[in-house]
């Protein structure tokens, strides 16, 4: 149960930005540039971001709608989504996207972590400044995430066709708009 | 010196969102409407909040500016800064702020580490939903913008005068307004 009276049906993130849409609005539209905005990391590569972070943080709700909506851009590649999360550097991803995830991991766990080495190996695979910047921030606000779904406690679906299908849905219109869709998926 | 190349001249966080104002626009919204928003908290009590985690995190330009902040806020005084980061249990601060700090310092370490009992001594002080979700989401927050702030590696001033001063500007016009102006201050 969680720790507060939410509106009843929504899982992870969706209960507490119900109750609070004043909040919800601008974290919407902050995670909607960052994973969705023109860029030249693709969505794919991003929602993985995203997903690694949530692993590492064991955010059950964020890393299972972020991953299934990482296979959902990536042709439907779930097996490539849990090679991530397990065994990032051995994974079928791009040189520049294992030097990133470094990057992210260490953000997740402390920004002071993060090495010049690190972002001189990312820069050496081709990585620009505002890759890296985006893979901090977006490593930071999903520390967010997973820290306001797990510290209210709120609840997260078992079945896996739930996150297929809500992630069909997020891929198709975006974070803020989603989320004004007040069903259980 | 920064992991990428910042605009010159800003510290902490605002070099970052220089770079990257796509981003900082909803960031800076999300933090005025936590902080600066109508509320039962006080805006000195949620500044402390703020400050709180960013000492827990170790991030000298988020607990400084902040603290600032806090103290502007709170009829300038700094020893009660000075006294929650260190021992927020002994400072002189309501027995509800004390229990929502402890809430914001698990939240700050790991959402899961929230408890039912930590809800109900917040409760039992008087704290209603809308300000444990907000102690949780400001802690999450903080979360964010410290791991953005040394992930980048950016530099802070040592002069406490400069945080005074950026504090009587952002308590004055807020943080979106604050950030529009591209002065060291």
């Amino acid at each position: 149960m969680a720790h507060i009276t939410l509106p009843d049906g929504l899982p992870g993130i969706r209960g507490p930005m119900a109750f609070r849409p004043d909040t919800a609005k601008p974290l919407n539209e902050l995670v909607d540039v960052l994973l969705r905005g023109p860029h030249t990391l693709s969505p794919g590569e991003r929602e993985l971001i995203a997903t690694f972070v949530s692993a590492r943080n064991d955010c059950r709700y964020c890393q299972t709608i972020h991953g299934a909506i990482a296979a959902h851009h990536l042709g439907g590649d779930e097996a490539l989504v849990l090679n991530v999360k397990s065994d990032a550097e051995h994974a079928a991803i791009s040189d520049k996207l294992k030097a990133l995830l470094v990057i992210a991991g260490k953000t997740a766990e402390s920004g002071k972590l993060v090495t010049a080495e690190d972002v001189a190996r990312a820069r050496g695979h081709g990585a620009t400044d505002l890759e890296i910047h985006d893979t901090v921030l977006i490593a930071a606000v999903f520390c967010l995430c997973n820290r306001y779904v797990d510290g209210l406690a709120t609840w997260a679906p078992d079945d896996p066709a739930f996150y297929r299908q809500r992630a069909a849905l997020v891929a198709e219109n975006g974070y803020a708009a989603s989320t004004l869709q007040r069903t259980a998926q």
